[in-house]
């Protein structure tokens, strides 16, 4: 009887870091996926179609919506991101775990559907620590930026709906959580009913 | 606002290996407190006294379950267990973690006090293996083998009350998912809302 895979949903505002630990999280594990998201949005500098994001045209997300081909999809700062459905689900059933890095609004999307998914908010060490972070990138004007800080303090309140928190100060240390998460989610009661189911198939002594 | 210590309470049947991981455990992880028990049975060989248990008349123990002095205690295979409360309680709040390694009634006990504890099952990994481990230990009669394994097959039905299990296949690997749930309770949201509380002493951007 195979485990099938964990849905590990990593979230947090902008500026948390999520990005970075989830690359990083990849390197460190084996037999866990990334899942690409769709997006509307411009490439940053140095990102790859396909493999941070599947960088689409507006008309053409609006007909995936249409074909109900995410499991969550929003509209975040003027901008559409989606999770392809059908990709996550295969590999789910394969036994693989699957990483999902998407914003508080998809998160939320996701619990609705997968409560049993692994909820994993990455939060900063301070607030002062995020503003700096989110004003470092530059990619953006400064209207921008200031309404991604004003966001993501906003979006702290939604700590309390997620399962775990991660306060990303020392990389290393915050990727060493994560793994411990996802070894620890693996041995709850919950998903381990064939173990009992295997030793009742043993018999009486 | 310092965290208090987590109660993690380490329990499964008799022949899964509770003490040995246990002692791993504890030789791997700092700030972890092993909760000494005290109990009416007789010592076995290489036991020492205020190390592995304090090893007290039944006259004594009825004294202290008077005074309830326990967090809780059973009776079991006509002996008496029980976990001494004080040292416990002061242990969590200075911050310390502590183990408490006792059989299934006393963790259901605990439960009822302390929901807030991490409550982890070591389980054999299969009947027939918890058989050799029970009748190679040797230290008792036949027939209180024979009973223990029974107990111990009947027990397995406990696992659905628990958060985690654990199998006891190979100890190393047992060690690591200890160590792993350890880490992972800490990031638990409900464990953290110092974090959030501090960011909100940062007060609005």
């Amino acid at each position: 009887m195979r485990q099938s895979g964990l849905l590990i949903v990593i979230s947090g505002p902008s500026g948390a870091g999520k990005g970075t630990l989830c690359k990083a999280l990849l390197d460190r594990i084996n037999n866990l996926e990334y899942s690409v998201s769709a997006t509307t949005r411009q490439p940053r500098n140095g990102e790859i179609d396909g493999q941070n994001y599947y960088f689409i045209t507006e008309e053409d997300f609006m007909q995936r919506i249409k074909q109900k081909d995410f499991l969550e999809w929003a509209k975040v700062y003027d901008n559409y991101y989606g999770t392809p459905k059908k990709p996550v689900l295969e590999k789910l059933k394969a036994g693989k775990d699957v990483i999902l890095e998407i914003d508080i609004q998809g998160a939320m999307e996701v619990k609705k559907k997968f409560p049993e998914g692994v909820f994993i908010f990455i939060a900063p060490p301070s607030i002062k620590e995020l503003k700096m972070r989110i004003c470092k990138r530059g990619t953006e004007t400064e209207e921008a930026m200031l309404k991604r800080v004003k966001s993501a303090y906003d979006e702290l309140k939604h700590i309390s709906e997620y399962d775990y928190v991660v306060v990303n100060d020392v990389l290393d240390k915050a990727v060493n959580k994560l793994t411990a998460i996802i070894i620890a989610e693996k041995c709850r009661v919950k998903r381990n009913l064939g173990y009992y189911f295997n030793i009742q198939q043993e018999g009486e002594i």
